[in-house]
Protein backbone atom coordinates (compact mmCIF):
# COMPACT_ATOMS: atom_id res chain seq x y z
CA UNK A 1 0.00 0.00 0.00
CA UNK A 2 1.46 3.45 -0.90
CA UNK A 3 1.73 5.99 1.66
CA UNK A 4 -0.83 8.56 1.34
CA UNK A 5 0.87 11.31 3.46
CA UNK A 6 4.83 11.96 3.71
CA UNK A 7 6.16 14.56 5.63
CA UNK A 8 10.06 15.42 5.92
CA UNK A 9 11.17 16.81 8.78
CA UNK A 10 14.69 18.41 8.82
CA UNK A 11 16.43 21.48 9.68
CA UNK A 12 16.46 25.00 6.67
CA UNK A 13 19.30 23.02 4.93
CA UNK A 14 20.33 20.23 2.27
CA UNK A 15 22.68 18.07 4.70
CA UNK A 16 21.10 14.12 5.62
CA UNK A 17 17.70 15.22 4.32
CA UNK A 18 18.49 16.61 0.54
CA UNK A 19 18.89 12.67 -0.82
CA UNK A 20 15.16 12.08 0.69
CA UNK A 21 14.57 15.27 -1.13
CA UNK A 22 15.68 14.44 -3.99
CA UNK A 23 14.32 11.12 -4.56
CA UNK A 24 11.25 12.14 -4.22
CA UNK A 25 11.27 14.63 -6.04
CA UNK A 26 12.91 12.74 -9.10
CA UNK A 27 10.25 10.49 -8.49
CA UNK A 28 7.56 13.17 -8.60
CA UNK A 29 5.87 12.70 -4.80
CA UNK A 30 4.20 15.33 -2.92
CA UNK A 31 5.40 15.77 0.41
CA UNK A 32 6.07 18.43 3.42
CA UNK A 33 8.98 19.79 3.62
CA UNK A 34 9.32 20.76 7.28
CA UNK A 35 12.38 22.59 7.98
CA UNK A 36 13.03 23.94 11.41
CA UNK A 37 15.01 26.34 12.64
CA UNK A 38 17.85 25.89 15.51
CA UNK A 39 15.53 28.10 18.13
CA UNK A 40 12.78 25.44 17.46
CA UNK A 41 15.34 22.34 17.63
CA UNK A 42 15.27 21.85 21.50
CA UNK A 43 11.53 22.18 21.22
CA UNK A 44 11.42 19.60 18.24
CA UNK A 45 14.18 17.18 19.08
CA UNK A 46 12.52 15.45 22.05
CA UNK A 47 9.33 14.74 19.58
CA UNK A 48 11.70 13.08 17.27
CA UNK A 49 12.32 8.67 17.33
CA UNK A 50 16.25 9.00 18.28
CA UNK A 51 16.72 12.92 18.88
CA UNK A 52 17.80 13.17 15.37
CA UNK A 53 16.72 14.61 12.30
CA UNK A 54 15.95 13.74 9.05
CA UNK A 55 12.91 12.19 9.85
CA UNK A 56 9.89 11.22 8.61
CA UNK A 57 6.52 10.89 8.72
CA UNK A 58 4.28 8.54 6.92
CA UNK A 59 0.71 8.02 7.40
CA UNK A 60 1.19 9.49 10.96
CA UNK A 61 4.11 7.75 11.85
CA UNK A 62 7.86 8.43 12.36
CA UNK A 63 10.62 6.85 11.59
CA UNK A 64 14.41 8.39 11.59
CA UNK A 65 17.36 7.65 10.06
CA UNK A 66 18.20 9.17 6.85
CA UNK A 67 19.90 6.72 4.47
CA UNK A 68 16.77 4.09 5.96
CA UNK A 69 14.22 6.70 4.71
CA UNK A 70 15.99 7.33 1.44
CA UNK A 71 16.31 3.84 0.72
CA UNK A 72 12.53 3.31 1.48
CA UNK A 73 11.43 5.71 -0.83
CA UNK A 74 13.53 4.58 -3.73
CA UNK A 75 11.89 0.93 -3.03
CA UNK A 76 8.27 2.74 -2.74
CA UNK A 77 9.29 4.99 -5.99
CA UNK A 78 11.01 2.92 -7.95
CA UNK A 79 14.26 4.04 -8.30
CA UNK A 80 15.80 0.68 -6.99
CA UNK A 81 15.85 -1.39 -9.90
CA UNK A 82 14.26 -4.42 -10.97
CA UNK A 83 16.34 -7.11 -8.89
CA UNK A 84 17.85 -8.05 -5.17
CA UNK A 85 21.25 -8.20 -7.41
CA UNK A 86 20.26 -4.47 -9.27
CA UNK A 87 19.41 -3.25 -5.29
CA UNK A 88 22.93 -4.91 -4.28
CA UNK A 89 24.85 -2.64 -7.01
CA UNK A 90 23.18 0.09 -6.08
CA UNK A 91 23.94 0.23 -2.59
CA UNK A 92 27.37 -0.68 -3.01
CA UNK A 93 27.33 2.86 -4.71
CA UNK A 94 25.76 4.28 -2.10
CA UNK A 95 28.13 2.45 0.44
CA UNK A 96 30.69 3.90 -1.26
CA UNK A 97 29.28 7.27 -1.18
CA UNK A 98 28.83 7.05 1.99
CA UNK A 99 32.39 6.98 2.50
CA UNK A 100 33.45 9.48 0.29
CA UNK A 101 31.14 11.83 1.86
CA UNK A 102 32.45 10.89 5.54
CA UNK A 103 35.83 11.32 4.76
CA UNK A 104 34.64 14.91 2.99
CA UNK A 105 32.67 15.70 5.92
CA UNK A 106 35.55 15.79 8.24
CA UNK A 107 36.34 19.02 6.67
CA UNK A 108 33.73 20.96 8.28
CA UNK A 109 34.09 19.91 11.31
CA UNK A 110 37.69 20.60 11.94
CA UNK A 111 38.44 23.80 13.70
CA UNK A 112 41.95 23.30 13.88
CA UNK A 113 43.36 25.69 10.52
CA UNK A 114 46.20 23.47 10.11
CA UNK A 115 44.76 20.06 10.35
CA UNK A 116 41.99 21.71 7.94
CA UNK A 117 44.33 22.37 4.97
CA UNK A 118 45.99 18.78 5.79
CA UNK A 119 42.33 17.36 5.22
CA UNK A 120 41.56 19.13 2.22
CA UNK A 121 44.90 17.97 0.67
CA UNK A 122 44.32 14.81 1.42
CA UNK A 123 40.88 15.00 0.25
CA UNK A 124 42.12 16.85 -3.22
CA UNK A 125 45.28 13.99 -3.62
CA UNK A 126 43.65 10.94 -2.36
CA UNK A 127 39.96 10.85 -1.60
CA UNK A 128 38.26 12.73 -4.90
CA UNK A 129 40.58 11.16 -7.79
CA UNK A 130 39.65 7.67 -5.69
CA UNK A 131 35.92 8.03 -5.50
CA UNK A 132 35.43 9.74 -8.76
CA UNK A 133 37.53 6.88 -10.10
CA UNK A 134 35.42 4.10 -8.93
CA UNK A 135 32.25 5.96 -9.37
CA UNK A 136 34.33 6.55 -13.35
CA UNK A 137 35.18 2.68 -13.53
CA UNK A 138 31.27 2.04 -12.43
CA UNK A 139 29.60 3.87 -14.87
CA UNK A 140 32.18 2.64 -17.66
CA UNK A 141 31.11 -0.98 -17.46
CA UNK A 142 27.28 -0.73 -17.28
CA UNK A 143 27.61 1.59 -20.56
CA UNK A 144 23.75 2.66 -19.80
CA UNK A 145 24.88 6.05 -19.09
CA UNK A 146 23.79 4.91 -15.26
CA UNK A 147 25.21 3.24 -12.50
CA UNK A 148 22.77 0.37 -12.46
CA UNK A 149 20.21 -1.24 -15.43
CA UNK A 150 19.18 1.58 -17.83
CA UNK A 151 17.52 4.32 -15.96
CA UNK A 152 17.58 6.35 -12.69
CA UNK A 153 17.93 4.87 -9.41
CA UNK A 154 19.49 5.81 -5.95
CA UNK A 155 22.39 5.13 -6.84
CA UNK A 156 22.87 7.93 -9.52
CA UNK A 157 20.71 10.42 -7.24
CA UNK A 158 23.30 9.42 -3.94
CA UNK A 159 26.44 10.37 -6.16
CA UNK A 160 25.13 13.37 -7.57
CA UNK A 161 24.02 14.96 -3.87
CA UNK A 162 27.46 13.79 -2.55
CA UNK A 163 29.73 15.06 -5.26
CA UNK A 164 27.28 18.48 -5.43
CA UNK A 165 28.26 19.65 -2.47
CA UNK A 166 31.69 19.36 -2.93
CA UNK A 167 31.81 21.03 -6.26
CA UNK A 168 29.96 23.74 -4.28
CA UNK A 169 32.65 24.15 -2.34
CA UNK A 170 35.27 23.79 -4.69
CA UNK A 171 36.67 20.60 -4.21
CA UNK A 172 36.38 18.49 -7.13
CA UNK A 173 35.09 19.33 -10.65
CA UNK A 174 34.14 16.29 -12.73
CA UNK A 175 36.66 17.64 -15.49
CA UNK A 176 38.60 14.09 -16.56
CA UNK A 177 35.57 11.69 -15.47
CA UNK A 178 33.80 11.63 -18.83
CA UNK A 179 31.02 9.03 -17.95
CA UNK A 180 30.58 11.09 -14.26
CA UNK A 181 30.15 14.20 -15.76
CA UNK A 182 27.60 12.89 -18.34
CA UNK A 183 25.49 11.74 -15.67
CA UNK A 184 25.72 14.91 -13.49
CA UNK A 185 24.34 16.83 -16.47
CA UNK A 186 21.86 14.27 -17.17
CA UNK A 187 20.34 14.46 -13.43
CA UNK A 188 20.96 18.40 -13.59
CA UNK A 189 18.29 18.26 -17.29
CA UNK A 190 16.33 15.44 -15.55
CA UNK A 191 12.38 15.89 -16.39
CA UNK A 192 11.23 16.26 -12.87
CA UNK A 193 15.15 16.93 -11.06
CA UNK A 194 15.12 20.53 -13.12
CA UNK A 195 12.33 22.05 -11.90
CA UNK A 196 13.07 20.98 -8.30
CA UNK A 197 17.25 21.55 -8.66
CA UNK A 198 16.01 25.35 -10.14
CA UNK A 199 13.90 26.31 -7.26
CA UNK A 200 15.56 24.39 -4.21
CA UNK A 201 16.39 27.03 -1.93
CA UNK A 202 20.16 27.87 -1.85
CA UNK A 203 21.73 27.18 1.97
CA UNK A 204 25.11 26.89 2.81
CA UNK A 205 25.05 23.56 3.51
CA UNK B 1 17.21 -16.61 -8.81
CA UNK B 2 18.65 -17.35 -6.54
CA UNK B 3 23.24 -17.78 -6.28
CA UNK B 4 24.51 -21.12 -6.44
CA UNK B 5 27.63 -20.19 -5.09
CA UNK B 6 28.58 -17.69 -2.39
CA UNK B 7 32.20 -16.59 -2.18
CA UNK B 8 32.61 -14.24 0.87
CA UNK B 9 36.26 -12.92 1.24
CA UNK B 10 37.54 -11.02 4.40
CA UNK B 11 40.19 -11.36 6.88
CA UNK B 12 40.85 -13.41 9.60
CA UNK B 13 38.54 -11.61 11.66
CA UNK B 14 34.84 -10.43 12.51
CA UNK B 15 34.92 -7.28 11.92
CA UNK B 16 32.80 -6.16 8.90
CA UNK B 17 32.33 -9.41 7.50
CA UNK B 18 30.89 -11.29 10.69
CA UNK B 19 27.21 -9.78 10.18
CA UNK B 20 27.21 -11.33 6.47
CA UNK B 21 28.55 -14.58 7.95
CA UNK B 22 25.59 -14.24 10.68
CA UNK B 23 22.81 -13.42 8.23
CA UNK B 24 24.14 -16.30 5.97
CA UNK B 25 24.56 -18.91 9.11
CA UNK B 26 20.79 -18.20 10.49
CA UNK B 27 19.21 -18.96 6.89
CA UNK B 28 21.47 -22.08 6.64
CA UNK B 29 23.19 -20.48 3.47
CA UNK B 30 26.57 -22.27 2.25
CA UNK B 31 29.16 -20.19 1.39
CA UNK B 32 33.09 -20.45 0.94
CA UNK B 33 34.45 -18.36 4.36
CA UNK B 34 38.01 -17.37 2.22
CA UNK B 35 40.09 -15.91 5.37
CA UNK B 36 43.09 -13.85 4.07
CA UNK B 37 46.34 -13.05 6.15
CA UNK B 38 47.58 -9.73 6.51
CA UNK B 39 51.05 -11.16 4.10
CA UNK B 40 48.29 -11.83 1.28
CA UNK B 41 46.67 -8.73 1.33
CA UNK B 42 49.17 -6.47 -0.94
CA UNK B 43 48.52 -9.46 -3.52
CA UNK B 44 44.60 -9.87 -3.37
CA UNK B 45 43.80 -6.17 -2.80
CA UNK B 46 44.16 -5.23 -6.61
CA UNK B 47 41.59 -8.26 -7.20
CA UNK B 48 38.99 -6.15 -5.15
CA UNK B 49 36.48 -4.37 -6.50
CA UNK B 50 37.41 -1.22 -4.16
CA UNK B 51 40.50 -1.98 -2.83
CA UNK B 52 39.02 -3.21 0.64
CA UNK B 53 37.03 -6.17 1.63
CA UNK B 54 34.59 -7.96 2.53
CA UNK B 55 34.14 -9.22 -1.04
CA UNK B 56 31.61 -11.13 -2.14
CA UNK B 57 31.73 -13.25 -5.18
CA UNK B 58 28.23 -14.20 -6.49
CA UNK B 59 28.18 -17.07 -9.13
CA UNK B 60 31.46 -15.28 -10.22
CA UNK B 61 31.26 -11.74 -10.09
CA UNK B 62 32.89 -10.03 -7.61
CA UNK B 63 30.55 -6.94 -5.23
CA UNK B 64 32.28 -4.51 -2.51
CA UNK B 65 30.54 -2.99 0.84
CA UNK B 66 30.13 -4.57 3.52
CA UNK B 67 26.40 -3.44 4.75
CA UNK B 68 25.35 -3.44 0.60
CA UNK B 69 26.09 -7.52 0.82
CA UNK B 70 24.72 -7.94 4.33
CA UNK B 71 21.11 -6.46 2.93
CA UNK B 72 21.63 -8.14 -0.13
CA UNK B 73 21.62 -11.09 1.67
CA UNK B 74 19.28 -10.55 3.96
CA UNK B 75 16.65 -9.80 1.36
CA UNK B 76 17.74 -13.51 -0.61
CA UNK B 77 17.15 -15.45 2.26
CA UNK B 78 14.73 -13.66 4.02
CA UNK B 79 15.94 -11.77 7.14
CA UNK B 80 14.41 -8.57 5.62
CA UNK B 81 10.55 -8.20 6.74
CA UNK B 82 7.25 -8.99 4.86
CA UNK B 83 6.89 -5.00 3.34
CA UNK B 84 8.49 -1.87 2.55
CA UNK B 85 7.49 -0.55 6.06
CA UNK B 86 9.33 -4.02 7.34
CA UNK B 87 12.18 -2.68 5.75
CA UNK B 88 12.24 0.48 6.58
CA UNK B 89 12.38 -0.45 10.21
CA UNK B 90 15.22 -2.67 9.79
CA UNK B 91 17.19 -0.36 8.06
CA UNK B 92 16.32 2.18 11.00
CA UNK B 93 17.88 -0.44 13.37
CA UNK B 94 20.57 -1.08 11.36
CA UNK B 95 21.54 2.59 10.51
CA UNK B 96 21.44 3.09 14.95
CA UNK B 97 23.64 0.12 14.69
CA UNK B 98 26.07 1.80 12.55
CA UNK B 99 25.78 5.22 14.27
CA UNK B 100 26.98 2.89 17.60
CA UNK B 101 29.31 0.63 16.18
CA UNK B 102 31.50 3.81 14.76
CA UNK B 103 31.32 6.18 18.02
CA UNK B 104 32.78 2.41 19.73
CA UNK B 105 35.01 1.43 16.96
CA UNK B 106 36.96 5.03 17.39
CA UNK B 107 38.33 3.60 20.75
CA UNK B 108 40.64 0.97 18.89
CA UNK B 109 41.65 3.51 16.16
CA UNK B 110 43.22 5.77 18.65
CA UNK B 111 46.47 6.07 19.82
CA UNK B 112 46.92 8.30 22.62
CA UNK B 113 45.97 6.71 26.04
CA UNK B 114 44.52 10.04 27.30
CA UNK B 115 42.24 10.16 24.18
CA UNK B 116 41.40 6.57 24.24
CA UNK B 117 40.33 7.21 28.37
CA UNK B 118 37.68 10.18 27.27
CA UNK B 119 36.44 8.36 23.90
CA UNK B 120 35.90 5.00 26.52
CA UNK B 121 34.62 7.37 29.51
CA UNK B 122 32.05 9.08 27.11
CA UNK B 123 30.93 5.51 25.32
CA UNK B 124 30.09 4.25 28.79
CA UNK B 125 28.21 7.50 30.02
CA UNK B 126 26.86 8.50 26.89
CA UNK B 127 26.89 6.25 23.77
CA UNK B 128 26.11 3.05 25.60
CA UNK B 129 23.03 4.15 27.60
CA UNK B 130 21.84 6.18 24.33
CA UNK B 131 21.58 3.31 21.64
CA UNK B 132 20.85 0.31 24.36
CA UNK B 133 17.84 2.89 25.66
CA UNK B 134 17.19 3.01 21.70
CA UNK B 135 16.92 -0.99 21.03
CA UNK B 136 15.01 -1.51 24.52
CA UNK B 137 12.29 1.01 23.36
CA UNK B 138 12.19 -0.35 19.96
CA UNK B 139 11.70 -4.14 21.20
CA UNK B 140 9.53 -2.87 23.97
CA UNK B 141 7.41 -1.15 21.44
CA UNK B 142 6.98 -3.84 18.60
CA UNK B 143 6.00 -6.73 21.59
CA UNK B 144 7.28 -9.67 19.76
CA UNK B 145 10.95 -10.23 20.90
CA UNK B 146 12.39 -9.23 17.70
CA UNK B 147 13.20 -5.40 16.66
CA UNK B 148 10.08 -5.78 13.35
CA UNK B 149 7.19 -8.53 12.65
CA UNK B 150 7.38 -11.44 14.58
CA UNK B 151 10.63 -13.27 13.78
CA UNK B 152 14.26 -13.01 13.26
CA UNK B 153 15.76 -10.21 10.59
CA UNK B 154 18.74 -8.23 10.30
CA UNK B 155 18.42 -5.91 12.69
CA UNK B 156 17.92 -8.05 15.25
CA UNK B 157 21.60 -9.82 13.97
CA UNK B 158 22.78 -6.41 13.56
CA UNK B 159 22.35 -5.06 17.21
CA UNK B 160 23.59 -8.58 17.96
CA UNK B 161 26.98 -8.17 16.13
CA UNK B 162 27.61 -5.04 16.84
CA UNK B 163 26.92 -5.51 21.00
CA UNK B 164 28.54 -8.64 20.90
CA UNK B 165 31.68 -6.89 20.67
CA UNK B 166 31.88 -4.11 23.16
CA UNK B 167 30.64 -7.01 25.84
CA UNK B 168 33.82 -9.11 24.97
CA UNK B 169 35.66 -5.92 25.04
CA UNK B 170 33.77 -5.07 28.66
CA UNK B 171 32.29 -1.94 27.53
CA UNK B 172 28.73 -2.88 28.44
CA UNK B 173 26.60 -5.32 29.46
CA UNK B 174 22.78 -5.69 28.63
CA UNK B 175 22.18 -5.98 32.31
CA UNK B 176 18.96 -3.16 33.02
CA UNK B 177 17.91 -3.58 29.45
CA UNK B 178 15.54 -6.75 29.54
CA UNK B 179 14.35 -6.54 26.15
CA UNK B 180 18.13 -6.86 24.65
CA UNK B 181 19.00 -8.98 26.53
CA UNK B 182 16.24 -11.42 26.03
CA UNK B 183 17.01 -10.97 22.57
CA UNK B 184 20.44 -11.58 23.09
CA UNK B 185 20.40 -14.89 24.41
CA UNK B 186 17.44 -15.83 21.72
CA UNK B 187 20.13 -15.14 19.17
CA UNK B 188 23.10 -17.05 21.44
CA UNK B 189 20.01 -20.04 21.53
CA UNK B 190 18.68 -19.85 17.54
CA UNK B 191 18.93 -23.24 16.21
CA UNK B 192 21.12 -22.48 13.73
CA UNK B 193 22.94 -19.47 14.97
CA UNK B 194 23.99 -21.77 18.03
CA UNK B 195 25.81 -24.43 16.38
CA UNK B 196 27.52 -21.39 13.90
CA UNK B 197 28.41 -18.94 17.01
CA UNK B 198 29.90 -21.90 19.22
CA UNK B 199 32.20 -23.58 16.47
CA UNK B 200 33.02 -20.02 15.54
CA UNK B 201 36.62 -18.59 15.07
CA UNK B 202 37.82 -16.28 18.49
CA UNK B 203 39.40 -13.84 17.35
CA UNK B 204 40.24 -10.54 18.75
CA UNK B 205 38.39 -8.53 16.44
Amino acid sequence: MAPKNLKLIYFDARGRAEIIRLVLAATGQKFEDIRITQEQWPSEKPKTPFGQVPVIEIDGKKYGQGLAIATYCAREFGLYGKSNLDALQIDQVVQLGVDFKTAATKLFYEKDEKKKEEILKSLKEVEVPKYLGFFEKLLKENKTGYFVGNSLTLADVYVYDTIYFMVKKGILTTEGFPHLQELYKKIVNHDKLKPYLEKRKDTDM
